[in-house]
């Protein structure tokens, strides 16, 4: 297969990002988990592109339907620049966008722009309706205005995005020869599976990094996700572990006194006073969910700026206070690591979704539908078990959207796998690192000769 | 492959029906081809169903948006009759409804029935939406209202719709483990092939019996479906081959006489006026067309009651007239055959559809759009191009829509199928009789060892 000659690439170079979704585990408060696409970039941190165009192209709103012809403006970055052309059938390597800006994709995605020129390859790089400037109707404010109009925001209307692109560039550049290979992370790598499952006759393979494709219904169990996370942690420092799994009822508790809120105010160095130590966990929890996905080896800043083996400091700081600090001092400065590590922050803002409705939130709440629990052994985060009719109404009250937690299984399959698409499916490469917390929910055994599982036992996301 | 075994017996009991799709050849009047799905069932000549049930699955309106939660109610004929059940993984027939009443394609598919005991098979009829019962917006005609309404009446929906029934039939008969068998014939063929194609997690195999699915854009030339009916016609005479294509001229001529279309009405015993002879010209076409689709050896009464080799009967009525019999008087006992074998008629109606509004017109107006021309030298009929422009024009006078002729190429894929679908395609077996005329846009050679097809050289639809 054409893209495993430079497999040996794949783990020095591939530097592409992944989902940062935070989960807030939130059984004592009663609200369903979150799922927040967070993707603001640190204007500080820009990284310079290989020489590219932008363009955008006319997609169809929907393309399933015939009500109506609606188009909007899909945005898309296209590099020829060593496309060594269609006589040649040269390469044409097209990224699946995700749920965000796809220039910052782009930006974090080495590994396509580093091997591109080795096979004289195109990059595409479209972007994901919704996010970034692909907007539905105009704008974000009209395309997130309520729930008939983010209706088209689903991962099979992408996916027809990505072919109907993909199929007019080749015609319009007569390289119909050039066979397209595919490449995604977390979301992304789960919509490059499902493209070259769904779309064989348009992709030749897919590279999907970190790409929890059996996250669903009960494929895997709930409680793999907090259990990695928690491990991640564990295999630090057990103490460290369990000074995070006795804070939550540290936290309580002090929640519990007159003036404890007050008290976590201060203590926590927040910014606005806390109403509810529900937000203090939230917050708390999505630093440890975040550090597990981005706990790499080396200084990193793609979330935050942080140290080298992250998760390591934190739990060194936990560790190394003196007998008798509280657990609540212990955790706050663990949590510093994440929020802080700078040292430039005066206080803490808890309200980490500015935008309001967040894109990720809606798929989550239609065909995105992953159980997520919390075990009350080995996960280090506040016991609770899958509530899917509260996860439910929280979705209709959120977007007045009911979610099809079946679906996805039905439209791409997932049950039995290592059977069915085994017997279909081609020419996949599953890349993971045991560390990264989406690992539990991803492909990791090789399903046959040519649907491969990549596994990195001390990687991470990629 | 589980169906293999019976293959033998295909050609003996296979006898389900295809599409009636009558193309009217319109150059010179500039009107598109039109496709017409006539399903209009012959009450004197119902069949006996095995025993079944009669049920009816709450089926979403649109798999592909949240755009509000419409639901239609999907009709579906169910026999457990036969299935050896779960613990057995007995297997399921399920059957791709097309373009008309469900019961009716379940009284003439023999095949499914007469196998299903062999196997210890279930056998599941579901209807195609937009036909027969299975109507949204609860009538057809709120159903077939305009645009908007029409707007679900799509392949993409009418598989999603097959998957989520067999999924939760699956579900609550507990028969995970039961593999699924697709059948169909015509665009059910087409339906049974794709489904395999973009669904082989639910369905693992099918057999798609006369299902021009290469019959989109240039894959086949367009002339193929005209030549071959044409060829039907010379392989039984060449000399009525030759005065059905000086027909078509002496028609004109006499159409322009003074007094021309009185005449043409009376020499054609037409029930009403003829106003031009474009009219006459359609009526004649469809004629031709149809005797191909079910020229049988044996006697039939599948859309009209006909003798056995019917083409032949027609052949040897128009050559058997004494020398000097003009060729309107020809053809016009050549079609009698078709319309009038009973010798019942009194008089002839031309209009062919009698519905306004025809589901398959629909289709062909969005999705399925079949480039279709009449070649000067080899196609007894009027010479013309095919002309896109024409068929955009008539569609959006007619359904307020405009076709999207790339979008099956796009979805289904078909271009360079020896190669791309050998990839990953398989267990699918493509049955066809070379007398059909939709065989020109079917898959007639191996594709691979599970991508099969099966030529009848004489034979017919199935």
């Amino acid at each position: 297969m054409l893209i495993t000659n430079r497999l040996s690439l794949l783990h020095r170079f591939l530097t592409i990002f992944f989902i940062f979704i935070s989960i807030s585990s939130c059984a004592l408060s009663g609200r369903p988990p979150r799922f927040l696409g967070n993707f603001a970039k640190p204007a500080t941190h820009r990284k310079t592109l290989p020489s590219h165009e932008t363009r955008y192209f006319d997609q169809r709103l929907d393309h399933f339907s015939f009500r109506g012809d609606a188009k909007f403006k899909q945005r898309y970055l296209i590099s020829t620049e060593h496309w060594a052309g269609p006589a040649q059938m040269a390469p044409i390597f097209l990224y699946c966008g995700n749920e965000g800006d796809i220039v910052w994709f782009a930006e974090n995605t080495g590994f396509i722009w580093e091997i591109a020129p080795a096979f004289g390859a195109m990059v595409v790089f479209p972007e994901h309706r919704y996010y970034g400037e692909s907007m539905p109707f105009g704008s974000r404010d009209e395309a997130y205005k309520n729930a008939s109009t983010l209706a088209y925001l689903t991962s099979e209307q992408a996916l027809a995005d990505f072919a109907v692109l993909v199929t007019s560039l080749k015609r319009n550049l007569s390289a119909e020869t050039s066979p397209v290979v595919l490449f995604g992370g977390s979301y992304g790598g789960m919509l490059a599976a499902w493209m070259r499952l769904k779309y064989p006759h348009i992709a030749i393979g897919a590279l999907a990094s970190s790409a929890p494709i059996l996250q669903f219904e009960d494929i895997v169990p709930s409680e793999t996700f907090y259990d990695i996370v928690s491990q991640d942690f564990k295999r630090e420092s057990s103490r460290c572990f369990d000074t995070i799994k006795k804070s939550w009822d540290a936290l309580e508790v002090e929640g519990q006194q007159p003036n404890g809120l007050k008290q976590l105010t201060k203590a926590f160095r927040l910014c606005g006073e806390l109403k509810s130590t529900g937000d203090l966990n939230n917050w708390l929890e999505s630093a440890y969910s975040s550090l597990a996905m981005v706990n790499y080896p080396y200084p990193s800043s793609f979330l935050m700026p942080l140290p080298g083996h992250p998760i390591k400091e934190v739990c060194k700081r936990i560790d190394s206070y003196p007998e008798g600090t509280s657990v609540l001092e212990r955790i706050f400065g663990g949590v510093s690591v994440y929020y802080n590590f700078t040292g430039e922050v005066d206080c803490f803002q808890l309200d980490d979704d500015p935008h309001g409705m967040s894109g990720w939130n809606w798929q989550a709440c239609t065909e995105m539908v992953m159980p997520m629990s919390s075990s009350r052994n080995s996960s280090m985060f506040r016991t609770y078990d899958y509530d899917y009719t509260a996860f439910k109404l929280w979705c209709l009250e959120e977007f007045n959207v009911e979610p099809r937690p079946n679906w996805i299984t039905t439209e791409y399959g997932g049950h039995d796998y290592m059977t069915t698409w085994r017997e279909f499916g081609s020419n996949i490469i599953f890349s993971n690192g045991l560390l990264d917390p989406w690992s539990g929910g991803s492909v990791l055994k090789n399903v046959s000769d040519t649907l491969v599982a990549l596994v990195t036992e001390e990687g991470m996301a990629f």
